[in-house]
């Protein structure tokens, strides 16, 4: 009996599971189509994106009911139990990413209506691709709860704060050159923020995976690059 | 036996909720302070809402810690469990907000070593009032499950996006008019900006109450002005 409860209860959590790669999937294609849209300046890519938002959020609330439909039956265990709502985190914040992902495509859409501002889609392209690629990481490590990868991509996010950080100043040097890129820079400089979180998600995740196999998050602060403010909590 | 599981679930759910309204407390206070100490130059005050963001965090954590023992130790029935998981929603979401005030307190230290740009310090203030008193309604209304009171707080987050699209116009205005307060400005929109985001927050706190009476979450879409953006999801 102690089996078939513990067996149904892994059948439910690996569905849930399933569930979160998949909507990692989603979330990051729409960033990397977002990105995409915005430096080709193509609004149907960028219409698809927002449209696919839909997808993204219900799929999340899929698993959140999903979830909460395995403690209130399953009763599981305190251990089991920090899985399950580890789960929920991460699909939340999988969902936030979405929503930066479709951000990133309304405002790819703003801009094709104004001036060009030389260099500046290519360089959040390839920040959009860096970051898809430490989220990707940080679901890999959680999915076979690999700490090391995890360790990895906490490391890894610094690169991506660095490059956050070195657009803030390309869109500064922009607007104090010719006025007329302040408002796209404005909507440049969100666009880069907003990446920027993703890769904190991703390192949000990671921490999930310290959290699930060794019991505690990690004590010390993570490393975080941010010339830009004073301290970088 | 039903009735003491009853009260013991109650007891603890209680004690939770409290806790819920002390962290409520502390992020208002926090928003407050950081948002005076950018109007006032207060480097002492903006340091203090610095330091004051790991109690919110502690709280925070202290609020999913109990949650999780509930869940393991009284096994709720699925509606219990519900109140239970919003608990858990709605202290994340405050924990995000007292993040939003320390990086407002971070934006005012840094700010504080330029120029001032004129006016703009005093309506940060003005929208951070409002959206403080915003957030306080949400959580009246979510300790009393009043559905009035969530209604309207949905409704008047619609002034606070009103003010964000207003800010926005000004920093522009601003940025054009001097090109030395481009730096300051960008800081300042993203002030602006992440205090229209715990608008968000508190019309998200509203939903939960909704969501708890009513048992399924508003299905129309909030209202959301912003001007900004093309379409306002």
């Amino acid at each position: 009996m102690e089996q078939h409860i513990r067996s149904a209860f892994d059948h439910d959590l690996e569905a849930a599971q399933a569930n979160v790669m998949r909507l990692g999937g989603l979330v990051e294609q729409a960033l990397l189509d977002a990105a995409e849209a915005l430096e080709a300046r193509d609004s149907a890519l960028a219409e698809r994106v927002r449209a696919g938002d839909a997808a993204i959020d219900g799929l999340d609330e899929l698993i959140q009911a999903d979830c909460a439909r395995i403690i209130a039956l399953r009763a599981p265990t305190a251990s089991d139990l920090r899985v399950v709502l580890s789960v929920m985190r991460v699909s939340s914040g999988l969902e936030r990413c979405g929503d930066y992902a479709k951000n990133l495509a309304k405002r790819a859409l703003v801009l094709m209506n104004g001036p060009q501002v030389a260099g500046t889609a290519a360089s959040i392209r390839r920040m959009a691709r860096e970051v898809v690629a430490l989220l990707r990481d940080a679901l890999n490590a959680y999915a076979r709860r690999d700490i090391a990868l995890a360790l990895e991509v906490r490391d890894r996010d610094r690169d991506v704060d660095q490059m956050y950080n070195a657009l803030f100043r390309e869109f500064v040097t922009h607007m104090l050159e010719d006025p007329r890129t302040i408002t796209p820079c404005m909507h440049l400089h969100f666009i880069a923020k907003n990446i920027e979180r993703v890769g904190d998600h991703a390192t949000g995740i990671a921490e999930q995976v310290v959290y699930l196999v060794g019991g505690a998050m990690p004590t010390d602060e993570r490393p975080k690059v941010d010339s830009v403010l004073p301290d970088h909590g």
